[in-house]
């Protein structure tokens, strides 16, 4: 293939072909092992970069990538043999309307820094991944991100009221805008989310803002058993709403506190990290709901803190779980969720398939909304234990849709969950998907092989 | 068309050909003048009953126009010569499950009738329509309809978790379920919604629930010009989240005041009605800021009760504006929306374009979301006026697209608007439309007419 076309199209240095900065390309963090080499890389600049890029490539039927951050844990951003990878990691304009309480921003941008620059003129950008440093806001787009306020404050979509997308033609489309209410045609913008990148690639998103969140109330409760703190979830869900619920394992909780010496009891089977931002004093009041209902289910210590900082460094050891776990051996991360009455099964039934698998796995959750990642642990190199994890990593899915549950609640399909998604949605649902693909994307140029 | 085999497939006395009852399903209250004559209304007992109806259409290639409660105001449901009209008004199951706070409803309950339902578990479905005492939750998922809580609460899609519809060749599809999080394929569910059954017929909808919304209090303030009116609604949006901001005009407010009798003062220019439900004293003094507010802007009067009855009746006024400005004359009624910061342009547009067409518009508004309902009064026996009407009604779409916005923010497209929607998404977002309409309903039986 001959690139000068493309290259004579894009601005100076947009394209890459340099083998050494092509390798950093071929993988996001699931480092799929199926990953092709691109042909190229085009870091577009805006939105003309990125529909010159897709005409080229409907002009000569060449696989379209597309790439925000690279941090996507179910190989959406695998790279293709021949195709192009188009990052948008240097489209990074915001502009913040505080009237509209709505940003505009390229997709690029991380989400860190979206919620810094609404901050800025005292908003808020709710959607929260653990990623939240390092994943851009195009990525979250794409994959329908969630997060830990997520059990409050809902997903992605939630706070996608428009977008600029161009399809796989090159066509440049808007759909929405700085509108909460909008029934004028289809809703095209809401399908655009999740759609991993296979119907067309997003250049800019309006974004829904909030108001500033208020100051926090923490809870922090540690269990002897994985019974007694499922039952505080439901406890807990059942009587408020808390602005975030999150759950760690005792193989998580040791291996936080093996690396940040918190004090963290090694010995629970479980903790949970719980937040209210009910306004003024009403904060406190719902964490002294929360303390009560995890003392009621057992819970060996309690304790809630109205100290921002000592609040956060709670939040922060539970979003370094991952990072922490990956200590003990490289992982296989699932993000299986369930309708919340199933939780426990869903645990209990993750711990018999480890024993099962003879592999290591560990659960952290957004409990609060059924939301959990299994980390499997394993040994790449120990082929035979390879095999093992990758088959408790089936076995997973497959118990979280026997228990009415989904393969993925917020990192996407990608490469890596294909196999089971005909599982979860049955043969119907698979030709509507496939339908609309075909009439959106006819020649499979955009992201072939993901969810699909 | 003979309807014997369609009469075999589906239970006794489903299906009606009765030319005085089909008289009453040939509209909805858009009243459209170019509605047809149904070959039949098949009013469905259950999924299967949609199933077997949309299968044998598909079999003959005779066009479906889906129905709820007939109370949409843009002719979606307006029968087509020849066509069978399918009514969901029988379908009117509810469970409600507490502990996932969802709720599994048929299309045909009326959307006041889920708030009750759910209300019994002490829970909140938020949507709410001006009309919900009257309008289906299955017609509230086709239109995404919206509402007065929707400034912070969000539209009928925020809500709908999953559903189960049936396609033109009535192939019945589950999609999404009781899970806040999912990420498992497209977002089709989502794409649905707002589809006002021109891809499927929702036979089943899976809501989200909040707890019980808290005790509000309520804001009550007149001023003399709309540009003072417009300015608190500006200052009330910029500092919270009120749980509703209405808007009434002069004409609306004494339609209202002959009506009810309850002192509304009959010389304001406007009148806006807000809602605080922040937990406990914060409504109070939510609802003393807003006060505040509304006095630096000039309010000729203002005052706040956190009586819930008397909050009621002013909330209840604003829902009766519509028919109580009916009793000046038939209406066009308008559903155009524009980004806050030119709701004072538009209210001021509307005016200008009354003037110029010699026709009574009346303005009532969900201010906070910057979606109004101009109401244009006109006598339909006099030609050359409703000619005039029908003028402005268009003027006023024009318009609401000039200043970037919607010429629908929550009564959907239907036919009554279709010849508007292209200015508003242009060609290619129509090309759009049309492929994802074509790639699902290939012969077009779907709600022929409506949107495209």
């Amino acid at each position: 293939m001959d690139l000068h076309d493309l290259i004579s199209r894009l601005p100076d240095g947009a394209v890459l072909t340099d083998p050494d900065l092509l390798a950093g390309y071929r993988q996001d963090w699931a480092r799929d092992p199926s990953a092709g080499t691109p042909l190229a890389v085009v870091r577009a600049t805006g939105t003309d970069d990125v529909a010159a890029t897709l005409r080229w490539a409907h002009e000569h039927q060449v696989a379209v990538v597309p790439r925000g951050a690279g941090s996507g844990l179910s190989g959406g951003a695998t790279a293709v043999d021949g195709g192009i990878v188009l990052s948008t990691e240097r489209m990074r304009a915001i502009t913040v309307d505080s009237v509209t309480r709505t940003a505009v921003v390229q997709p690029g941008l991380l989400n860190a820094e979206v919620k810094r620059a609404v901050a800025e003129h005292g908003l808020w950008y709710p959607p929260d991944p653990s990623s939240f440093e390092i994943c851009s806001i195009g990525g979250n787009a794409a994959t329908n991100a969630g997060g830990l306020c997520c059990v409050k404050y809902g997903v992605t979509t939630d706070y996608v009221l428009g977008m600029e997308v161009v399809l796989a033609d090159g066509t440049v489309v808007r759909l929405g805008g700085p509108r909460l209410k909008d029934s004028a045609g289809l809703s095209l913008t809401k399908m655009f989310v999740g759609s991993e990148g296979t119907l067309g690639v997003i250049t800019e998103l309006t974004l829904r803002l909030l108001p500033a969140q208020p100051p926090q109330s923490t809870v922090v409760a540690t269990f002897a058993t994985l019974t007694a703190a499922t039952e505080a979830i439901l406890g807990i869900t059942g009587t408020l709403r808390p602005a975030m619920l999150e759950f760690m394992d005792a193989v998580a909780i040791n291996a936080v506190e093996d690396e940040m010496r918190m004090g963290l009891d090694r010995e629970a089977a479980a903790l949970l990290v719980a937040r209210s931002d009910a306004p003024g004093e009403f904060a406190r009041h719902e964490a002294e709901i929360m303390v009560g209902i995890c003392e009621k289910a057992g819970a060996t210590e309690v304790f809630h803190t109205e100290d921002p900082e000592e609040g956060e460094a709670f939040t922060a050891a539970r979003r370094f779980a991952i990072p922490a776990v990956e200590k003990i051996g490289p992982l296989l991360l699932e993000d299986v969720g369930v309708p919340l009455p199933r939780l426990a099964d869903l645990v209990n039934g993750i711990a018999a398939i480890g024993a099962r698998n003879d592999v290591l796995v560990s659960v952290i959750a957004h409990a609060g909304d059924g939301n959990t990642h299994p980390l499997i642990v394993h040994d790449p190199t120990d082929a035979e234990m390879t095999e093992r994890a990758h088959r408790a990593f089936g076995e997973i899915m497959d118990l979280a849709i026997e228990l009415g549950g989904t393969i993925t609640g917020e990192h996407g399909v990608g490469r890596l969950k294909k196999a089971w998604l005909p599982d979860q949605l049955g043969p119907d649902v698979m030709t509507l998907t496939r339908r609309i693909k075909d009439a959106l994307d006819p020649h499979g140029i955009l992201n072939p092989g993901a969810i699909l």
